[in-house]
């Protein structure tokens, strides 16, 4: 059944943990539904991405001549053009033409399906329907195990030979400091993830404990089950926590500095922040802003030409809807 | 007089210390001329940019209606599309409406006048008849003074909002590092640029004077009427002298982390150094590819992907010729 006249998108984000699909609608999501990741082989992770897609049919009373369209953002160097995953770190898919397999599976025309990289998608849902709609230049950078980024330049997706540009986390920011799972020393995704979050507030609580100082994350910790969150720093500075502050500062000035080096790069009207850590809002945002436009090469400008940092709008869906629009 | 039919176009390179323009001819220079630059004010540089057009008139024997276009790289955030120069940190250039100014005083159509921030025209000289011919994604960072970059990404120029992006030199790389004249501490500019090695040079010149160890840098230098240059290090490296090739292993460092970030950030198929220390050719560019090679996000994929580290092929004339094809 075909809805209105409307167009009918589907849209997945395939992750390392999970697959979730959904069907957009007005801009919005109108159904959604995940499944694990079965990550023992390519043609596992293609069953995955057909079975949710059968899902949201079954679910909106589709058939497959009534799918517009089929995106699916996939981690990993993907030629769109050609529909092919070219090279993934972490799922078996290099090599893997998503395109033939998914269209054949599902029996939808193979050019309605396409693909791109899952930072990318997410990107690109924020810029037609988030944060960065009506900019020429937009970035999401996203602060999650990692750090992520999607860059539009002059209105298009930055691309690269082989579909490689966008590894802004592997940026080094920290000359021979931190090592990082890439090989390099000091990269930003060491400073300024969520994971690295994380680690900064635990070696924190572990000198507090070991010079006998008292700070409130301990029991923020022990409240959660043991479990130190990109939360926890946040939560116990806004009560007051010294050591805790010193925590969110220094996460902070990291922070700032990654962003203004991405801000000096590609000057975007809005940069966006997604990933877990963007939940702190204007916490988070308020200090950045202070520390990035004090230091930013064209900060002498008018104020109204600086870059809009920004929360991203869609959160957990910009990767569905992303795939949708691509 | 119109050159049998050919385009004729004049290229302008608009810099703090000289202003030099030249005739393009078959993708090279036919004639080349140049000027100091007057400072002192707005009207004295464009005064100073219809005199070198009137020598290459004169000396080409052409008349205003026999140009085809002028092109003027100019230093700062430049807006194309008005022939404006939107922001200039060194020259007094604030809002100069160039094209009009510079058609009317040399007797062209405004159409005809044509301006770009001069590391990109240098890149977009490169690009069309140099090393980055027959590419789509192209990058040439300039050695200097300071660290220039102009990105071409899926073959249009990298500009950003208020053509403010590309300021690549002002990325950090060594977080609460050496002070930088745009405010930030530790940007790429401070350990990569020719001026940061010939400082690099200097001070281990001086280490090994207050520690009494010879260097054969002190005698280059005396040769060289007390100047150090950015040369310096490397020459007496190629000797054998251990201190200078201490210098120029720690600033092969510095810059491979430079420009690995901006592959993984762009993974353009060629990067091109250009300025006074791309005049070392392979002694810099060999030990440089074997870093950034080892370094690099995806230098799993194949060989023939990765992207080439070359030495910029037009020189000084980059500029001038890139101008000329704007």
């Amino acid at each position: 059944m075909k809805r209105d006249g409307s167009i009918v998108r589907i849209g997945i984000d395939l992750g390392g943990s999970n697959i979730a699909a959904g069907l957009l609608a007005d801009g919005g999501l109108a159904y959604k539904c995940k499944v694990k990741t079965d990550t023992s082989s390519e043609s596992a992770v293609l069953h995955g991405l057909a079975d949710v897609v059968f899902d949201v049919m079954k679910a909106c009373g589709l058939d497959a001549g009534g799918i517009d369209s089929i995106g699916v953002a996939c981690p990993g160097a993907v030629d769109s053009e050609r529909g092919v995953v070219e090279y993934s770190a972490n799922l078996p898919l290099c090599g893997a033409d998503i395109r033939t397999a998914l269209s054949s599976a599902v029996g939808v025309d193979a050019d309605k399906v396409r693909i791109a990289n899952d930072a990318d998608a997410a990107a690109l849902g924020e810029y037609h329907v988030g944060v960065g709609k009506g900019t020429e230049n937009f970035m999401l950078v996203t602060l999650g195990t990692g750090v992520g980024a999607g860059c539009i330049c002059g209105g298009r997706m930055l691309s690269g030979r082989g579909h490689s540009a966008g590894e802004l986390g592997h940026t080094v920011i920290v000359y021979g400091g931190e090592e990082c799972a890439c090989g390099r020393r000091g990269c930003a995704e060491q400073y300024c993830s969520a994971s690295a979050l994380k680690r900064q507030t635990k070696a924190k609580i572990e000198t507090c404990e070991r010079d006998g100082i008292f700070t409130s994350m301990k029991k923020l910790v022990a409240d959660n089950c043991g479990r130190i969150s990109a939360r926890t720093a946040f939560i116990a500075a806004a009560d007051g926590d010294t050591a805790a502050r010193e925590v969110v500062d220094a996460y902070i000035s990291y922070l700032s500095c990654m962003l203004t080096n991405f801000i000096n790069i590609f000057a975007p009207e809005v940069l966006a922040i997604g990933g877990g850590v963007s939940g702190e809002g204007e916490r988070l945002l308020a200090p950045l802003r202070e520390r990035v436009y004090g230091e930013m090469y064209d900060r002498k400008r008018p104020r109204e030409m600086y870059t809009r940092i920004e929360c991203a709008a869609l959160g957990n869906d910009a990767g569905i809807v992303g795939a949708a629009m691509i």
